[in-house]
């Protein structure tokens, strides 16, 4: 795994980077967190996540929402869609996967806080949605609810 | 199969009338259209409605809804309940069960016309629709549309 | 059946008028329309209705939308409530009560052209709509749909 | 009652396993958490569920959402929807089958908390809700409401 | 006021019940809570309420939710359906209304602990909604939002 | 009536103009269709529409939809906005408020078509809308479904 | 300001009432408070509000929601909606119109709490909205929250 | 290309297919029309589609609908499923990829008719739609609307 | 106005382009129909518009949807996002930009058929629609409807 | 970065402002709060706001949500409207520009809280949003959540 973190090695903004063929393989960034001065909190939707069943090898699909507080560091948006693309062809079960990116983004970024929801698509008729946060918020920051939509079937 | 049409023959309204085993078991009913000289259509939508898969044994589910613009008949409507929960525990592709169903009412009531559609919960994380009309509706009938919602997956 | 058509003798409108006792009772009543040389379409929805079955004496209850392209009469609406109200301890089935409502409109207003959706709760899981119109709507007059959402059960 | 807690026992994985016909009969199983060192919530949703009153023996349906928050070990997610489909033949009152799926499961894992969310079709026109949970949420973790719609009936 | 409360006199499960006349006369039934030993909540949803005005005799409609936890005893849910409509003829404003299907409720049960939410229609072009709750839920049990939508007239 | 349609004498563009009294006084202002060559559509919203009940003074509110195909003159809209404010204090039935408006444009404008949208919040429960259109829309026209949610009463 | 507090006084209720023409002119009623002995919240959604601009005397509109847990007294209904039209031809600025709403009925009814949701149509594309409440909630009373959807401008 | 329609020959039903490399490595299958008397209509939704920008090699994503009238022959649909997953690594533009899945279905089927919607997620903030039908629908069948919601931004 | 349509001088795509300083500096460009010999629709969205008022100066914001049946041409998407862009400091009318719009698009692509709707944020309350095609849309080509909601005010 | 706060000065209102040409020419002014006894909340919604990409000089777009607890000042309405138009020709990264307008706001009012919760449209597939208050909000002030709904991509 390579955790690029000196901010004057940003390798991918503004250039055409290729898809990582790993999450390992991918280079997630950071730049110092310009506003570390206050509490905020940051949302992400990525609408457009894929990986593969590792038992099966066919294409699992998932909505993501990942919320953090940063503390001394920004992920840089562009290595953060690298780095979710990079699950592509990467085998793995939706509770890992989801838990997995969220740690990669914690020892990168080291936040106040951070939190993951992962909307898997329905196997079986049946969705797993998968939550996780690093602890209790902390206390002051606005943090709304995600929100996402349950699932429910037909009709 | 068994047909019922004589109307003083209506064995299960008002009664406890248990789940036939199958669909040939079910007894379908119909009464005289007590309004034979308007044109109109009935709808039924029917979200309670579950199949077997015929190759795996596995439970399949549905929301069902019947439009059907009457002649002389009208279907009995706890007789059509009846004949919808027969499926329970038949086995029978998405396709054939719905027209199927169709075909049994049509069978049963010599409508002016009749349609279903279909909307089966998602499997390998496709969900079918099915939709089915007897032909083009009658001149001068009101049929507003189904407008059940399309499958959207997660987000 | 008590039909009022003299709008000399309106006796409701402006009055504290008890609810009929049955729609035989109901004084269901007109007046001149008032844009007799405009060709257009007056809607009332009626979400608040409620009648007998006339085996069980159990409450029903529907959502009723009426959409009708006057003559030379148009209803007079409080009569219209009241006649709606009428159905409240009065025993019908769900087909008969609606078209019922349709032809009492029609023979007291001679309208153009008239529709009535009848979309009611459900019983034994499955809600039973009645759709019914006079014939072909008239040429260049604007009837935009009811759009009225269809039943989905639970999820 | 068959409960299989040895991970190296799973049968119903990757085959073709044909559905109990009881819960008792239903193998539901386990697998050890692999993130065991964190605090998360597992959801599952199953809106294809189904069961028989035990009165009538009619069919019931119902929207299920479970969520979990796993202590050593996860539920194996296929026995979990064959578990789900055993109850298809089984009579059992809303309240016992909603709070007996939670407590099979409460058994079967003894995950640090676990609530449930049983969304019954109507009867009568009134539908009935049943919600548990093993206690007061643990502290830190994250549980987003279920914010399953609630019943309308029509309009 | 008739309040059956030995649960081997059930009068009304199982047999046609004629809408009893009014509240008083309504026979609200319970049976032993068969979970005792579990802290849960059940909701009722009842869109299909109607009383009178107690000044007019004018119809009035409700959407009503009441959820609840049980303690020794859980309503028996034909006979609150035969109670909940008995109020058809019934005169009595808003507010009383609603508190007293929550106080008949709490009479007859000893709940843990039980709220009503009454949503009445608009009258005059203003809903009133009346919200009561016993006290302060029970910790620990779940109960989660009503979330019925708000009015919001046209457009 | 004041009807301005000189356009060189447009008053009200770009100063304060005080609401006017009534429609009579409202100057409702056109100027040249200034793409008189294309055949479109131009539709306006209009949410905050009120006026009188002739009978009892008491407020109306409506939710007004408007639609036109220019022919050689637009609708100045600031004008438009003044002359339905000027219905604020003026008394008018809902079906004459609405086809006024309708034919107080079609006079000003000559329009090659028109149509009126007029959703009239509910009085007795009962909410009524109004359509008019001056005639079959031109071919080759493109004009979408207005698609204003019908009214649904509570739940 | 003519504030009427002896409810043997109630002027309004089954009359024809004229609106007033200003706030200090509207008879804000009020009768005893029916079921003083339990802890409830009334909640009114008036979503025909309109006022004027005090600078430009153009209309204002506003769709306002009231919570309110009763002391001693409750509002009559028809009063509070004769005291919401008396806002019709007065000058106001948003906040001050919603909160003087609120501070005329505190001093009317003395409530253990209320609350008001002034939700205006947007001026300049940015609507205001106001939020006020005298207080912390009291505990143990259940309030719902008043979910009014935010603006979203268009598509 | 290899397209099998020798239905002996079906070979990925009911066995672990790996997911094909391309959609020139899928094999497509079909099976005879079960009903080929009944002129009727399938839907297939897929929201779990993804592809390859051919200019950059980076992900896009779209929801596709899929509707036919079979003609003699219909799709198998878990060799859909696996054509449809081959795009996973293959680069195609928007509209060469939505037509392309629609005339390799039509080289198969022979249909009576298709029509593809290909709902591609935004790209530089502007979605591209793609709209294909292999002509003017066969007169008499039903084909409902597929209604997939507009893209618009936040808020 | 330049308008680039040779397709060998794309100079747009795959460089970082400055947002062009007007519409007229702005470069349309366009590629060959990559499937001419088929009839289908294209849909661009593109909730991320702005112009300024040419009166006042002040921005204006729409919803702008596009659709459109290529002949030999089909529009450049990356130019098409710097010609909407190329609005941000330009002044027109509603009216007139949106029409505009369609008319560049046509005098370049010379499609089989065009349409666009401009979906404006309201102005004094009242949202203005321009709804344009080049005429009556080419037979058997499948255009579904926009159906961008309507614009409701608040509540 | 020019701040006007002496009331007596107010420059815009009522005015023909021009857009001023960035943030720090931008006059945010104030006036004293007409209600400073009372702890109210104030939103403002714009769904109207766009700045450049520092980097690209490309247009992005947001849905702003303000809300605050004003103190002995609160924003006159038109200046934040031209102040928040000022970001029109302003390059500012997401976080920095969502903050900047939050600070600005603060150091103008001192307001006793305030939130700003910052809904930008997707930029590679992933919107961002950002989400800041001052701190916990002021005890018994009521400050309902903003839900604005999520970004769900497209189906
Ligand atoms: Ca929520
Ligand atoms: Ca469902
Ligand atoms: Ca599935
Ligand atoms: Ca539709
Ligand atoms: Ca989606
Ligand atoms: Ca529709
Ligand atoms: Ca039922
Ligand atoms: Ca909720
Ligand atoms: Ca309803
Ligand atoms: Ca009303
Ligand atoms: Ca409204
Ligand atoms: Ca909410
Ligand atoms: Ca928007
Ligand atoms: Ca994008
Ligand atoms: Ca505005
Ligand atoms: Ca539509």
């Amino acid at each position: 795994m390579t955790t690029q973190t000196e901010t004057g090695a940003l390798t991918q903004l503004g250039a055409h980077t290729p898809l990582p063929a790993s999450p390992d393989q991918a280079v997630l960034e950071r730049v110092p967190n310009p506003h570390a001065e206050l509490a905020y909190c940051i949302r992400f939707a990525a609408p457009e996540f894929t990986s593969l069943c590792p038992l099966t090898g066919q294409p699992d699909f998932a909505h993501l929402v990942i919320d953090y507080v940063p503390g001394a560091w920004i992920v840089e948006s562009k290595s953060l869609k690298l780095f979710l693309g990079s699950f592509r062809n990467h085998g793995s079960f939706h509770e890992a996967c989801t838990l997995d990116i969220a740690r990669r983004l914690v020892t990168l970024l080291d936040p106040a806080w951070l939190r993951i929801g992962g909307y898997w698509y329905p196997r079986g008729g049946i969705p797993i949605d998968v939550f996780y946060q690093t602890g209790t918020p902390p206390e002051g920051v606005w943090i709304p609810p995600q929100d996402v939509p349950g699932y429910r079937g037909r009709g």
